[in-house]
């Protein structure tokens, strides 16, 4: 190891002196912890405000997990790190397409500049979407909770993952799974012990419970617990959130959805307009990739400042942007957002065609994210905040550098 | 009676064939009443989405109860009706005072024209400071539950209404203010049987707990109940709120909270400028009279583009508008909202400086309303509804001409 700050992406990070511990809460609106601990379910989240720091930041829009995960590790915004949603339109190979291959990725992670410099990390995720992502590169442990089974740790000298979690591999729907993560980050705090760990939950129970229901606060006060053990561990814990999550129904629960594809198609023709869900990945049950943020690829022909005030007068639409626009205003990659972004109110959400959404997994009212909306995140750190320069906007992608910078 | 509709303020209502009752449920975010369908406790609401009407609406922003309670009765905005507040700077009079004085009412309300018609009209309001302005020029039954052991009704030849409803008059911060008025809506059905009846609570409950808690619950279960009677009782019911609620903190419970006076005095020095909070009323314990809305007043030598600018900018602040876009696009009286009217952002609110609030009487983390943020509110009858336009944008003011004209 070296004194020396490590750059990435242009920003510098000093050395660690105690473990360092990020934690990703997938969905973690930040009405579940304060309703959690209005319940009293998270003793050790409520005392940071007296013994460590809290604070709010933004996440990036679109707030889906993707993005946010890869700007938390890599300490930039989609414009630099590329990855911009879950999924996306990728119009050199003309194929809609999910953005789990490293090859989109334009930027290195911060995790992996720690283990080439000699730092021993970690990451563990929920699901398995987000592992090649996030180990790019790196040199360390890296694993999903949902493919736990399949991780082969014996080259760190660890066993197998399971045996020392002492928990078989969850459902990828379920809490769990994150407790899984939870369970995996003491276990290696307390063997393998790496400098850096970032532990990165599934937003399963939110998209499910709304804050201060008791399906939430159990899963508060769960990992209430192992974030206490990681803390007695002696880490330096620094916890924020991929996206807020919000009700995206009316009073009897019937979402309200924006069936974007459907109105242009009626508007302009069958294949004139491509309406693409970024929220979109493999695992859609729980919300049925109803989110609040859709991109729009028009036909060269198309009028796109008309289009763009044609879906602006939808009744649930917040705000259209043109590529350039959304670009600048959310950092975004211009080449990989399409001509039009759109953003629904908190209450709704968009779709494509109505018949290609299944609700039918649904067991309740929808819940979810991807607009503005959801932008705002907590950061909570247990260790107080030196040397901050005053009155600035926080980003969820600033932990790292608080809790290398600052948190000494 | 007449089978002639009448018109007021510009609509047309038809004449009841049953009685109507409006109700107003005051702070009444969708997801009270959708988290409390999913507990189970409201099983009368919960059938309305099959038996009756489940709709959204948006409230007039300043989401605020005595703008919204007026439009409601009166059926048209505040640019017509003319309270935009709760409280507002009289500029004639060069005084801050309450909007409660029936001298600020610029239309006459629908219930004293069907009363002056010749209908029986019934008002309970939970707080009395709307109880004149509800039932200016209004013959009929007219009682706050905070003073109803001082109504006198045996002019109506109801015995006193304390003995009637069989309740104690409840503290004024309580969730049995609200079951007070819902207790004597249907003793009234039970007598006088009141031809149009208005029912109007309060948000003590909903500016303390999130949909969901336990303490939401309940109070939405005790609503249930009574709805339930009125609707046995014959009545066609239609429900609405003046406004929604949102939390108002971090994830700790602080209060995110933009002391604009201060901000503006330091910036342009002391008695330059004058903020005004409508939310402003004499019951100010639950909230502090913190809300996301404020109206600015300048000096004649004051750049307003430089200060609008200047507000924007500070982080909270989702929207400031000069005098004419907000009077144009929230149809508010032009007189009567300042130079600049601020808006702050979901979980944000506005303060003037902070020695002047006092929040101390903050039991439990800030929630409260004011912005565009709590403009959408539930819209639910008992009755299915025949002969509506298509696609419209419904507001909470529509209620009284959804449950007279296609209710039937």
């Amino acid at each position: 190891m070296t004194a020396t700050p490590l750059t990435v992406n242009g920003r510098a990070y000093q050395w660690m002196e105690h473990p360092v511990v990020i934690v990703c809460v997938d969905g973690c609106e930040q009405e579940y912890i304060n309703q959690a601990m209005q319940a009293g379910a998270v003793p050790f989240l409520q005392k940071l405000a007296e013994s460590g720091t809290v604070l709010s930041g933004d996440c990036v829009v679109p707030s889906f997990t993707n993005p946010n995960n890869l700007s938390i590790v890599t300490g930039v915004p989609p414009a630099v790190h590329g990855i911009c949603g879950n999924y996306f339109y990728d119009t050199q190979a003309d194929a809609e397409v999910m953005m789990n291959d490293p090859k989109y990725l334009r930027a290195g992670t911060v995790l992996a500049a720690f283990a080439d410099a000699g730092a021993k990390v970690a990451v563990v995720t929920a699901k398995d979407k987000l592992r090649t992502l996030l180990g790019y590169k790196m040199k360390g442990i890296c694993f999903s909770a949902e493919k736990a089974d399949q991780a082969d740790l014996a080259e760190y000298g660890i066993p197998d993952i399971v045996s020392l979690v002492g928990m078989p591999v969850p459902s990828v729907y379920s809490a769990e799974l994150s407790e899984f993560v939870f369970a995996a980050g003491v276990k290696l705090m307390e063997t393998a012990r790496p400098d850096l760990m970032y532990l990165s939950t599934t937003d399963y129970i939110q998209h499910k419970y709304a804050p201060g229901t008791d399906g939430a606060n159990k899963f508060y006060a769960m990992m209430d617990r192992y974030l206490a053990q990681l803390d007695a561990l002696g880490a330096t814990i620094a916890l924020t959130a991929d996206h807020g999550m919000n009700a995206k129904t009316d009073s009897a629960g019937m979402p309200n959805v924006v069936f974007l594809q459907d109105v242009l198609d009626e508007a302009l023709g069958k294949g004139r307009t491509r309406v693409i869900l970024p929220i979109t990945d493999p695992y859609v049950v729980h919300h049925g990739a109803l989110g609040s943020y859709a991109t729009v690829y028009a036909g060269e022909d198309i009028d796109l400042g008309a289009l763009a005030k044609r879906i602006a007068a939808i009744p649930g639409i917040e705000l259209v942007l043109d590529r350039k626009s959304a670009s600048e205003r959310f950092e975004l990659p211009p080449d990989r957002i399409g001509d039009l972004v759109v953003v629904s109110e908190r209450l709704a959400v968009i779709g494509t065609s109505s018949s290609k959404h299944d609700l039918s997994g649904l067991e309740l009212p929808l819940r979810s994210h991807g607009g503005i909306s959801e932008q705002r995140v907590p950061i909570l750190l247990n260790r107080k905040l030196h040397g901050m320069p005053g009155a600035q906007r926080l980003r969820n992608f600033d932990v790292l550098h608080l809790a290398l910078n600052h948190a000494r």
